[in-house]
């Protein structure tokens, strides 16, 4: 089983690489939300999103000759750009399966670094088919989105860089769509804060997950949050069962408010999938009043000419 | 005449009131741009935008004997939601007039601050009327919005933060409006840097001013930056005038494009306004290619339901 010390040698690999990214605060949210919020501004990182941290850290562990023909993953997104970036910083070629439905920004992203998009259809299952035709087509080394040791290591180090920012944390909160992120972030903090999840109602895998203690995989999401419709990986879940506090879900409906409020207060364009957060922390009051709470803004790759709030 | 040493201690006195702003980078508008582009980050500013540094030192620079009726002023919305604040810092009213066709955010922004918002004809005219009413009502300190001493110097601590973050700065560039923020940058950089005003050429009074040597009074300016319709102040002229290298126009076209880059690159909500001065950067490569370039994003109050790229 990995832990801190993973994180805390994927956060030396990653720093030639990646941002420390700010943490930003606002006095009006924090009034609305009755705790002091710090948000930590990943969507400021490289390549837009946390995901740059697991990618950089995977393509940098390896040796290079192994990755002589390149890198593949599949992603809605903001893994692809991620990867593709890392790749282009080593110099080998990356093969981004991405959904047809993906976001346009996200897609042009893949390509602004150089990656190779190769579309399927929407579902997990054909993402998944494509991914291993293009894996065998090339002999490029797969480079999963979140349920791969390295990608944990990696987003855990946001968590580590929060904990240093903010050194008297109560709490942390991410989002979850593959756990990646969470599962991380719960090995940054290895015991010394307690660490939530926050999910749309609508992508509720990892929610039921937990409460059953069964990993949940048939999953038909229908959120907004593009980045939070995979399912929860493996080893991601068991991290998550030893060491997440809850996994609370928001609708839609929260989600939006809390995207325009960080729209508006905080002056960052995030996507909807880094709102879930600060959605969380709003409609569940009485469980943060008066707390002080980090929490991950994720991703930057938003589609503003198509707004939830216009 | 004022000068450097009255930048020096607004900033002191604005110190405890206001945020030392950050300043962002990005690698993808550099390339675009052919120059480093230092964008000094005044949208996160307090209130939304840099005018809470002269309001502040203006508000602050007064006994409160003097201030018992309060303050008053007119301002198309980012002066006066600063201007409410600094006044609720020092438990004084204020009255702020506004054009009603201001953007309803600002407005918003003012009442949340305190403010007792007073709506009047689009006019200049009407709202120099208006405000004299107000005035003689209610016996309130008027706190012009840029033709004063105390506000050239607040916003001048604007240019003297910059040129700390980057010691080595080419140029600095700054959006014209009323010229407070031009004609306090001018005095932060004493020559030491050479300053430089963008504006749209739908709202050119400044340049043409600058060009003949007098003062543009008339004026109708049909442009998205609401943060620019103001002509130039008297005291703001003279000193822009002995000061500035240039001041740049640019098209709305031209706006709107590095309005969308700023998005998308930086991910910061800044308003039309603040996206004149990449604007004129890219319209003039010729003259920045290669130079290490200080700008202020002026301010984050846009209408993001209403958007020009959209």
């Amino acid at each position: 089983m990995i832990g801190l010390p993973d994180v805390e040698l994927a956060a030396q690999r990653i720093r030639p690489h990646c941002h420390v990214t700010p943490v930003m605060t606002s006095v009006t949210i924090d009034e609305l939300a009755g705790c002091r919020v710090f948000f930590k501004c990943d969507h400021l990182q490289k390549a837009g999103a946390f995901k740059s941290r697991g990618a950089v850290n995977a393509v940098f562990a390896h040796a290079l000759e192994a990755l002589q023909n390149g890198v593949c993953t599949h992603s809605s997104g903001n893994h692809g750009a991620a990867l593709a970036r890392a790749a282009g910083l080593r110099q080998i070629p990356s093969f981004i399966v991405v959904p047809e439905s993906a976001n346009p920004l996200k897609k042009e992203a893949i390509a602004h670094y150089g990656g190779q998009l190769i579309t399927c259809d929407n579902s997990l299952a054909a993402r998944a088919t494509r991914l291993e035709e293009v894996r065998l087509q090339t002999g490029a080394v797969e480079v999963p989105p979140f349920d791969d040791p390295l990608i944990i290591a990696g987003q855990g180090t946001a968590g580590l860089e929060l904990m240093v920012q903010v050194p008297d944390l109560d709490s942390m909160m991410v989002p979850v769509g593959g756990g990646g992120l969470l599962a991380g972030v719960i090995l940054a903090a290895n015991a010394r804060v307690e660490v939530y999840g926050a999910e749309p109602e609508k992508a509720d895998d990892a929610h039921r997950s937990l409460r059953t203690g069964v990993r949940v995989m048939e999953h038909q999401p229908d959120t907004l949050c593009d980045g939070l419709l995979t399912t929860l990986g493996e080893m991601n879940f068991e991290i998550i069962k030893g060491g997440a506090e809850d996994i609370l879900l928001v609708s839609e409906a929260q989600i939006i408010i809390a995207m325009e409020l960080i729209w508006r207060y905080l002056k960052q364009l995030v996507e909807p999938s880094s709102a879930v957060v600060l959605a969380a922390i709003m409609a569940h009051r009485e469980t943060f009043v008066g707390k002080k709470i980090g929490v991950v803004l994720t991703g930057g790759n938003v589609d503003y000419r198509n707004l939830p709030f216009s």
